[in-house]
């Protein structure tokens, strides 16, 4: 059994995504992080970054945190949803992971913070991140232009990573979470979405955010918990 | 033979040190991204992203992109540099690499940007930023407290991709790269720094920054290059 500390969030469900595309039993243990759960003593020793999500694969006895680190864990431990041997696709799949781990992620991350949530004045943090979102989603678009998934015919974790995060990008790059006007832009990446958002898993993936009722406010309370800079400044 | 495109930022530095102490031979192309060369066409063609670093492994027919993943490709080829086999240390191995890769790394590099580059008014991006880069230094610091190196007694991968970022650690947090003042509240990261700095890989890894002239100055064009959102905003 692997126990898996989630919330609704784009980096954890793509590991349910992961869990349920391999059929692996696992036990979803909600973590409120808008009431910061995430910074209890017990999660912490999990996760020294307070983060989710995690996994505890009781009989290995491993424990995983981050994201990307997870989906690449589960394929070793499968063998599944990885490109053939060899290491030209080893690398492709390594540098594709790493660029939607360390650059979709973060600006991802940084674009929906300055846009939707940080205080006056921000034009200049608001245009730096937006831009770089828009530029980091069109290159996943420019490379699904002349191959159905990223690392080409077989589906892989690479491509669940991105679901993760391009679920959110009317939220990222347009008005808000009903923004379909940002797809315009990125034809490719869309129908990877769609492709993803038909299979089983992915539905299932979803049907998680009925399992528990997170917090939905995103009130002073969450805020303190989630932005803890402005809780705690720097000196 | 691999073919290695660098700079001498962290992320580049990282690669050197781990080509180093693996004694692969490799041949050292600069690339200077503050005189662009990093959008040239036949760059870009090797890594989309327009950054370094890149490799490729010419006899393996492999291209990689992005530190952390080539840092995870080489120690794989070579088998070394690895902790000891299993679950648990695998589960270690691609959390902590992860942990550099999405937050040492992207953290780092926001706060040197708005501390050292961006312009007024900056107040909450620079509180944010300095708070975040502290807080995971400060987690790295607490793991080092009991044991030598980011995975138990054994030097991997993990730390020279800590190694990368912790060179720059006055500068990240400090006044400027002389700033030793922000050591005080990371005894054991820097005593990290300092082992594997006494290594010969690591002497051999700075060497590198006097074979080839880098523009030095952060100029207009050199801001133009690096911070493309001045160039073309966002609309």
């Amino acid at each position: 059994m692997i126990t898996f500390y989630y919330s609704l969030a784009p980096n954890p469900m793509k590991v349910v995504l992961c869990l349920e595309e391999m059929g692996l039993p696992y036990e979803a243990r909600p973590v409120d992080t808008r009431k910061g759960e995430q910074h209890a003593p017990a999660f912490v020793a999990l996760n020294p970054n307070a983060k989710v999500p995690v996994i505890v694969d009781e009989e290995a006895g491993a424990r995983v945190f981050d994201s990307n680190a997870i989906l690449l864990y589960l394929a070793e431990k499968t063998g599944r949803f990885l490109p053939e041997a060899g290491p030209a696709a080893r690398g492709d799949l390594l540098s594709w992971l790493m660029f939607v781990a360390t650059g979709i992620g973060p600006y991802s991350g940084q674009a929906v913070h300055f846009r939707h949530f940080a205080p006056e004045p921000k034009d200049y943090a608001v245009t730096r991140y937006l831009y770089e979102a828009r530029r980091h989603y069109g290159i996943l678009d420019a490379r699904l232009r002349d191959r159905p998934f990223m690392l080409g015919d077989a589906y892989t974790i690479v491509d669940m990573a991105v679901w993760g995060w391009a679920r959110m990008v009317p939220f990222v790059l347009g008005s808000g979470p009903s923004d379909e006007s940002v797809w315009g832009d990125l034809p490719h990446l869309k129908r990877l979405l769609d492709t993803i958002g038909a299979r089983p898993a992915a539905q299932a993936a979803l049907a998680l955010r009925e399992r528990h009722a997170f917090k939905a406010e995103m009130d002073e309370e969450a805020r303190r918990h989630m932005f803890r800079h402005i809780a705690t400044p720097a000196a």
